[in-house]
Parts: C-alpha cells; sequence; structure tokens
C-alpha cells in the first residue's frame, strides 16, 4: 500500500510542502529570481489559472489496471510526456546543479534540457546524464563562432535536439527580481564559458531612438542557418501565436514549446494553455508542439496532453525540488510526478497517452476560484 | 414560535456554527480526513461554488400551509428525498459511528447508506436502524470470495439496495490527509473484517509500465456480475459524464449517484451540479439519479431536485454533526436540514417534491461572490 | 462652496462612515439583525453586486444648471423617487424610531412606509409625520380582525397607500441573527398592540407532514379581498419573477415592490436589480414599478430607474442613520442621498428624471471588482 | 548591461517601490487626494482591471534590433505617445510642483499638460518647460473674462494646445477625500490667481429643485466659443460615449480624450479602455484619440494604442514620482516607462508605433486575477 520513495527521501508529501521546503531553504534573491516574474506577474498567475479553470471527464469501470505513459519524442522513446525545463545558474540553487537534476531526469526516463546559461559545462551534465536523453537550449549569440562552438560541442557531448529560445532578444522587466536584489555577477559560474552572454537587459538610451543589442535583431534566417549548422532536430521555443507556430513549420522546426517564458518575458501574454489549441491547429501535425508554463500536477499534464501537446515542460518545481533535496529530490518530484499523471488516467478510465484526445477535457470553463 | 428540538440539543444555532463545533474537537488529522479533497481541491470547491451560483425563483400567495417532503426512493417511502451518504471510520469520529448515524437517520426518515469500510459491523448497523430504511455501499472488492459474503451479508441484515462505488480504482491524490498525517493504521476498527480491503493506494512503480492492483482492472461486466449475484436494486456511485450514465442503464443499474466523492478523488472532475442535467438527460428516466457532493443548506436540496435529481446525499455535515454530538447531533442536523427545506419550499411557493420542477431554478448564473 | 447640512450634523462624511459609526453604536444582537440576511447571505451580497456591476454613461456639455428629481408616486407628488423600507422594531435602534423616521423624511420630502411590526403607534407615527407621505405595511394576520382593525387605524391616520408583504409566509433561516443572539421578547415593543404577530418561524415538527401556521396558507385571493376592505390603492411588497408580476397586475394593485426582503427571507434569491428588466416588461405599464435591495449610493437609485423603477427603497441606510444620529441622522442621509443623485444627474447630463432612460446604463455588465 | 539612469536617481525599481515610497512621503490628507477616487472607487479600479484584462501577442523573430517610439501629435513630433496629465496642487506633493514635472517632460520629450488649478503660473512653467510641448488645461470658468484672460496667457507662453475639461460641470463625491481631511484651503495656492476658481462641488439645496452653478449650464456652443476665441487646436476631454465623441467631431475639436477623470467624477463610469475602440470607430478618422485612466506599465501603452488610441496620459504615477523624487523622479518614471515600451515593442516584436495595431491584442480577455 505504501509508495515506494527513493533513497535519501528528501521528506516532502505534496507539491505545496515542496514549494515551502524551497522557500525556506533559499537566500531571499534568489527566491524572488525563482518565483518571480514579469511585470505585475499576470501571465505569471495566468499560466496556474488557466489550468485552474480546466475540468476532466472521469470515465469508469474501463478496465485500468495497467496504465502506460510512454511515448516517442522526436523519434526517441521516453518513460513519460515530460521534459526537465532549461533553467540557468543552478548551481546558485544547489550545488548538484544541472548535473544532478540531468542524473535524476535520467533515473526516471525523461528528457532533461540543458541551458545556455547553465553552471555545470555543457560535457559535465552530458557525463552526469549517461545513457539519458538531453537536449541542448540555444540562446542566439551575438558572437557567431561562439553560436558555432556551441552547437559543436553539444553534438560532440550526445545532445539529440537543439531548443532554440526566440522569446528573448530583450530580458523582460523583472520586477520582483529588481527589487529583491537578484544579480548576475562573479559569483554565479556560466559553466559553458565566459565569452557566453546572457540576454540582453535592453536598450541603451540614446536619444530618441533606441538601439537594441545587435542580436535582438534576429529574423526567421536564424533557423535556417542552425539547421545549416547541426544535425539535430531543431525546436523553438517561445511560441505564443498560430502565425509564428507556421513560420516555425516553413523554416524547418521539428518541434514547437509553447511558452511564455514561465511568464518572465512580457507580462499581459496569454496563459500558454490558452493558445495551445489554436497553435496545434495552425501546425496542423508537421512539426511536434510542447507546452511549459504552469504545469504542476499529475491533471496539467493530462489536460495539456488533451488539448493537443505532445509533452509538457517542468520549470519551477524542479528548482523547488532541487533546492529542497539535490538529486534525489528532482528525482522524488519526477516520480510523484509520473504518479499522479497515473493517477490521474486511472481515474479518467485511460490507459495509455494515445487516449488522452479531446472528450478526457470538459467544455465548461468555470472562472478560478 | 421556537422550534422543537431534540433531546440532547448539541447546541449549535446554524450550519457554520456546527462545523466550528467539530473541528474544535476533532484531533487536526482526522479533520484533515474530514474536510480534505483531492490535490488543490478545485473539485472540493467548485461543489460548493456551483450551488452558490445557482438562484433560485420565489413565488408568493401560493396557498403553503401543508409542505409534504415525502418521496418514494427506489419503490420504497422516505420522509425526504435525502440520503446519508457512505464514509469510512466513523469510529475516529465519535464511538456512536454508524450505529448512531443510522439511528438519527431512522427518527429522521432518511435513509442511510453503508460504507463497505465502516467501523461497525453491517449487522450492529442494522440493530441499530431498526425498521429505518438502509443501504449497502460496496467497494469492488479483489477477492471475489470477500466480495460474496458482504453481500450475503447485507441482504440477510435487511439492506435494500446494493450501492456500487466505481470511482475509486485506485485512491485520489490527497494532500491534504497526507500532509495532516492522517493514516489507516490498526487503531482503525474495519467493522466488516480484516480481510476487507481498502481502495489501493495506487500503483507500483516497476520500471516503464505501471501496473495498479487487480480490482483497477474493473470493467462494465462487474456491474451485471453484481446484478446477478444479489436482488437487491443497483446503484452505480461515482458518475460524472453521460456516457457512463447510459452504460449503467444499458447494464441494468436502477439509480445513478452523480459524485465526484465529494472532491476526494480527481482535482479537476466537474461540480456534480453542473453536469447533472445533461445526465440526467442521458438516463432519460430509465433509472433514478441521485447527487452527492456541496449540498449543506435546504436551497441547495431543492436546487439540486429542480435541475433532475430524485434525492440528494449528505457527506461532510453527517461526520460533523457526529463529531459535535455523536447520535442527537445528527438528528438535529437532519432535522435542521429538513426544515430548511420545508423553509424554502414555502418561500418558493411550492407544497410539494413533485413541484420542484425546472421553473424553480434561475437561468441566470451569477459568479461566485 | 460648503454643503448645507442640517442642524444637529451627526459627523458622518460618507456612507462607510455612517456605516461604521452604526457599527459602533448598536449593541452586537441588534447588529446582527441590522445587517444579517438569509442563510450564507448570498442574495445579500448579490443585492450590491449587481448594482456594482452596472455601469453608467456619462454625457457632456448637455445644460445641467438645474435639476429636478421631482417624481409623482401613486398619483402624489414627491421630492425625489425615494421611499424609506418599513422596517420593524426601531425603538431596538435609537429612542427617535419610527417617528423619528417619519419626520426626517417628511422634511426630505420623500415617503416613509411604516411597518406593521413599528415600535411606534400608527397614529404616533402619523401625528410626527405630518404632512409627510406615509403608507403602511401590512403583513397577513392571522385573526382577520386584526387586520381590519390595523387597515382601518391606518385609512384614519393617513396613510395614502397600503403595502401588502407576500415573501414571509414563514420566516426565513437567519444565520447571523440566530448566531448573534438576536431575540424578539418582552423588551421589543410592538407599538400597534400586542394581537399583532410577527411572520411565522415556521413549521412545527409533527411527523411527516409539516404544517406551516394559517397565514402561510395565503393566495391571491388577500389581495382582492384587501382591495374590497381599503380605498387605499395596494403595493404588493415581495415580488421576484414576471409570472408574479402579471398576478399582481391580473388582482388590482396599483403597484409592485421587486424585493427580496433585503437579503433576509430565501438565500439564494435573486438580485432585485438583476430581475428588474424583466419585471417591468411583464407589468407592461398597468402598475408602478419600485425596487428595493442594496440601493445605498446615488449612482445606484439612477441605474434602479433607468432599468425601469419608478422608485426604489431604502433600508438598512436608514436604520444605520436612526442608530448614528436620531432623526437628524435619518436627515442628513436623506440629504446627502438626494445629493449625490443630483451630482450623478449632472455628470450623466440629465436634468429631470424623466431623461433616465436605458440610454443610461451600459450594456456592458463587468464582474464585480 | 546596466540602465542608464538619472543623475539624482530618487532609487525606486519599480513602480511598486514608487508608490511605496510615495506613500511612505506624503501626508495622509494629501495621500487621500493623489489615490482617491468617487464614491466607492467601482470605476478607478475598473481602469486598471480592464488593463489587467488585456492580453497582448507576442511575435518572435522579426527583427526587433532598433525601436523607434516617435509620433507626432497635433502635427508636433514627440518622442513617444505619451503625456503628463493635468493635475491640479502639484505644490501639495513636493515644492518643484508643475515646473518640475514640466523640465521632466521635457527632457524626456514628452508632452505635459498644465491644469487651469496649478500650483505655479502659466508663465512659470512654460519657462521650466523650455523648448519642450506644453498644453493648457482649461475647467470652463464662470466668469468669461477669466476665462478670456486663460486663454491669451496661455497662448502668449507658448502652449500648443487647449484641453477643455468637460466632466466636470460639479465635482464627483469623493468619499476617500472626504474621509482623509482633504480641504482646499489658503494653504494651497493657485498660481493664475485667486480669481480662477475651482469647479463646483456642487448643488446649493434650495427646496425642491436644486440649482447648480451657473458654469454648470454650459453646452456644446462652449466648443464653438472657444475656437473662435484661439487659434490653439481644442482638445476635449471627460469623453466616454460615442455620441460624445461625434458631437466633438461635429463642434471642430481637433482631439479627444477618453477620460473618466481618473475615477474621480462618477463612480460607475466605464474604464477608459473598455469604451476607447466604440469611441475610436465613432471619431472616424476626423480628430486624434488619447486615453487615460489607470495607464500604469508599458504594455498599458501599448494595448491603449493598439485598440486605437494614438496616444495615453500618465496621472497618478508622476505625482508618486514628484513626491518620491521631484523633477528627476519624474524624469526616471517617465525614462522607466519609455523603457517599458521599448522592452515591449522588441517582445511583440513590433520596431514602430506604427506596427501596433489590432492584431498586437488578443481577442480573449480573461477575468482580473
Amino acid at each position: 500500500m505504501s509508495l515506494a520513495t527513493p533513497p535519501g527521501d528528501p521528506g516532502f508529501r505534496s507539491l505545496d510542502e515542496l514549494e515551502e521546503i524551497a522557500a525556506g531553504r533559499l537566500p531571499a534573491p534568489i527566491w524572488a529570481y525563482v518565483q518571480g516574474g514579469a511585470g505585475e506577474e499576470r501571465t505569471l498567475r495566468a499560466n496556474r489559472s488557466a489550468f485552474a479553470r480546466a475540468t476532466v471527464r472521469p470515465r469508469v469501470l474501463r478496465g485500468v489496471g495497467e496504465i502506460d505513459l510512454r511515448v516517442r519524442l522526436l523519434d526517441s522513446p521516453c518513460a513519460a510526456p515530460l521534459f526537465v525545463c532549461p533553467t540557468a545558474y543552478q548551481a546558485k540553487i544547489h550545488p548538484d546543479a544541472e548535473s544532478g537534476v540531468a542524473r535524476a531526469a535520467a533515473t526516471e526516463g525523461v528528457v532533461t534540457v540543458v541551458s545556455t546559461l547553465s553552471s555545470h559545462s555543457i560535457e559535465t551534465i552530458a557525463a552526469a546524464a549517461g545513457a539519458g536523453s538531453r537536449w541542448f537550449q540555444l540562446y542566439p549569440q551575438p558572437d557567431r563562432a561562439v553560436e558555432r562552438r556551441l552547437l559543436d560541442r553539444a553534438e560532440a557531448a550526445g545532445y539529440s535536439a537543439l531548443v532554440v529560445t526566440v522569446d528573448t532578444p530583450v530580458l523582460g522587466v523583472r520586477d520582483r527580481q529588481a527589487r529583491g536584489g537578484f544579480a548576475i555577477d562573479g559569483s554565479v559560474p556560466i559553466g559553458n564559458g565566459s565569452d557566453v552572454v546572457p540576454p540582453s537587459r535592453g536598450p541603451i538610451l540614446d536619444g530618441v531612438t533606441y538601439r537594441l543589442r545587435p542580436d535582438a535583431g534576429a529574423t526567421w534566417e536564424l533557423v535556417d542557418r542552425l539547421r545549416e549548422q547541426t544535425r539535430l532536430p531543431i525546436v523553438v521555443k517561445g511560441i505564443l501565436t498560430p502565425e509564428d507556430a507556421r513560420e516555425c513549420v516553413d523554416h524547418g522546426a521539428k518541434a514547437i514549446i509553447v511558452s511564455n517564458h514561465g511568464g518572465r518575458q512580457l507580462d499581459g501574454a496569454p496563459a500558454t494553455l490558452d493558445v495551445l489549441p489554436d497553435l496545434v491547429a495552425a501546425v496542423g501535425g508537421h512539426a511536434e508542439v510542447y507546452l511549459d508554463g504552469g504545469v504542476r500536477r499529475g491533471t496539467d499534464v493530462i489536460v495539456a496532453l488533451a488539448r493537443g501537446a505532445k509533452a509538457v515542460g517542468i520549470g519551477r518545481p524542479i528548482l523547488w525540488a532541487l533546492a529542497a533535496g539535490g538529486e534525489p529530490g528532482v528525482r522524488q518530484y519526477l516520480a510523484m510526478l509520473k504518479l499522479e499523471v497515473v493517477v490521474a488516467m486511472a481515474l479518467l478510465g485511460r490507459r495509455s497517452v494515445a487516449e488522452l484526445d479531446r472528450t478526457v477535457v470538459g467544455d465548461r470553463s468555470e472562472p478560478p476560484i
């Protein structure tokens, strides 16, 4: 009857408890960085409230003795339709950092996506992941030689997809982070070298017209160029409109991630779950569609899949789990989340991911309570 | 002018006061068990907010000198369109337990539904109920001999219907209960014997595929089998979709209970009141339709009946009343609830349950305030 | 620039402040009686939130140098489209009681409606009102001789309309009042004699069927009978459905009051403002339509009139003002309210009550904020 | 990477922090004046919640290396589509008062609108503004000679437009201000002379009919008269309906300001953003349309422009910034706001104001969270 827990159980019994433990472990500026969003954090809250408005339709007596979570993402097998979102500077959270996360993800059979701005290096994380799937997330670099070198290293280290983040030509206005005193300084290790630069804070004031840093000038040509530079399938991260989803297809992306950067870039951007169906329709099956933003519980995973996502990414909870318990914490959270998905599928009367179609979710959408 | 109250008045003057008294009487882990729901408790709250959004249409000067609450449920007379929901382990709440509840229900003329997981035995509770109507709730048992023995005992002890709960192939994820430290251990008596097992906590992790306990494999064949094994009318509890409501009819159920297990199983499941009309339509008069989940006040009872339920079940308030005052507490709550129904009918200008049709409820549905 | 205030200014500068002062003056049980509603007070809140959702459409540069609030109600001139709602037991609030309220209303030129259950007698209040308009509110009395005597006294004392309350065959379930310890006992003077009885608390439990007190049996024949017994125009108070509004017209009522008894009778009844337009349409000009419930501010008055009411009644704020300052308090509140109506009309670009048509209110109805 | 800040940085890192600093600097009555609105402040909140419900549609990879905020307002070049709203009595906030605001606005290249009721004189403020654009706001004066003299002074001092406020025939009912003890007395300097009078508090009670002060009698003839009296383009401020917007065009206004006076006049008036599109349609390109009310963040500016405004006015934040840091505070706020607009445009993939069309905003409008 008791649920098997991984060794070194970090001791949380629910997601709420995990978040509280993490809040108690991290210094206030780091916590502000982890939790904060852009502006008044409307988009941050909207990501959650979109899931809170969704209803699901339990079916009964459908023989749910075996539940199968397995999917194929970009033609590779995964234990569940989940991936770990790329997040920067994880050594600020726990010394296990990206390597610990990668080991935990590998153990649980899910993809980990490694940030350009990781604290550990591409190669260190790859070694930790072992046989586990890892994808490399790229912030377009002003210096193309740097960009090229990153691609080469990722390929050499066995990363199997390139995730290009396109929603950050400049950094969003992050009030909580600014007030909380979070700063990127010498104490934040950049695993991939000091020539790798974070996205621009933005405009330099120069009179009437504001000039952004050159990398803000990127166009869809970027995707074409990357496609020529790497044999890895390209995933475009940060898409919120059908128009841009079609651009991704037209430029040869193999997948898109419907994302508003966890509500950290443009306050007022829609909840990812709200726009998902239109984007799935726009893509028309020509690319895989993933989603991140506000995914916390097993039911959230199922709702996103029922509305057309092929997999979902997990962001902040991974950082909470890393803060609370390092690698074992992340493993426990991922196991708990997979278990929640299994329980929800059993209660919905669905035995495999393929059965998670539109009939799983209600058309009734209540206001958040 | 003063309202006659039962002897041994437990001293609450309103439902809110009752809930407060109960909260003060029970240890925190038990209270977490009583009050908690699944996950973030969205469904738990939705059950209530659906009633809070409903409006009723008072009619005046219609001669309401006599109000008649009587109904027939499964062809037996009842004093009111109410039943006591099955809930487990009541000895944790008050020594009167299921026997006290059964006596109170009998006194007030309403059906009591006795859980498989009752603290007192089937026979003890039946003796307490005396001439009062009781139905037996069955969790499908992995061991068919156990299941068979339970049915035989229930029939022998004068239970007049079999309520099969189908929404619990595995237990839901109950965060509040987990954090509150509620545990089923040796201190919880199982009146029906130690070979009766509670619903599985769920999956055993075994690599890529998760195998649930065998009883999770039940299909609609279960209902056919039970129909052959007992002469009692079968009520299927835990239906939330029109598709499953039709299955119940097709498999010979005499009644269904629209229920999300009091919000304790799958967070995100819809409020029972919200789905009720579609399920009533799906059943098309071929079975009786009952509802539980969030029913607290006289007006709630009326709203559910006006939307097509033939009776409603009361869950948590019975436990509050049991905690606050044992059998007399339950009797007072049931009397108070019936009185509220009578008052509401008088103010609505309706004299009998048959007059509670769709014109009683408004089509205006406001957001919860 | 300073606004002239009546002598003996009770010292409140806003409605909120008035409510706070009153709360501080009255013992808790009386305050619970004044403020409380039925059940969970959903209807009580809905009355306010309906006004809070309404928007108005300011027009500019329309020459608002003179604003005229005068109307004719039941063919008599009034200084403003306002009346004081009948409320019981006002001596519990302030020794000025109904007489002070009547004097204040007369000074401000608005109708006062006097309750059957007034603390002062019909005749005393009439003497206080002097030339001011007063209407008599009747609770149907089980003893027809008592009813007859009340009618005769009201006619003799110069009351010019009979307001029959039809929404109280039994008293509603008033949780706040019950918990607050409010009780009608010997300390509450009934100005019209001890044979005048308050509405029944309701059912006496007598087994399966509940018998209400005889006056709960009233039908529309009551209105016919009263019409024969008095030459006063009959106003039916407590109408919430178009069906009943048509009944009023059919039975010869000269006016109806759309009212849910200030949210004190049936929790779940709709906000009066929400149902007003349908009732105005149902009446079709054959009777005047008034509204009470939640009217607090000048804009509320205007919104109700723009949606078809000919006048609105003020309930709780009169009691607050009476508690805060006796007769001068009521006078100040009424003057403040009239001033708010004038200011709102000026800002809406409307010069007379006749200009308050449907174009005054927006069709946009936002959620309460 | 670090953002250049003006010398004398008042030290706020976000809008919230600015508001908190201002609240701490000002005496309570002044703060009540700054923050308060009419009545229950529904309109005040609605202004904000309308922006909070809006969503925007980020586009990616569109080459946003240069962002151009420049616009022409009334045929004059401006650095950004922003203006400073006219507000009275700024010497109560900070000794820099309107002159400091004008200098800051000039530095940042945005128009400042100077109130009739400024603390500094028309001429002093003009001298401070230097080459910066300033418009003069006129409250219609009961004494036409005073009105004429104000126009002449404004023209002579280089003001380039006349903004006529038409929503204040009487002052609104401002509860917070009244309770907060804010009073206009000798301590409030009126820079333009003691014969300039603030808008009337309103009606003098004189029996049945209330006579407002003569200036409340203004009609559309006012606009015609002003057009003859000045060569300045006329902007009509305080329009909320399409009918009045058309009147403005018919009477030769060059622009309108969709405004509810910051929620200070008629509680219940709609949010300006909600009515904007209908007013833009009514004007049909025959005048420029501006908006104020609730604009706080860069995204708010963009949403208003995408819905058809040509520029937006900033009210309370200017007063916060003035309180927090005098002229440098205002400069910092304006720079911060412009930067937020630039960042938002970059994240929306729009390079110039002309690209801010209807496709920028979503048609999905969520409830405020």
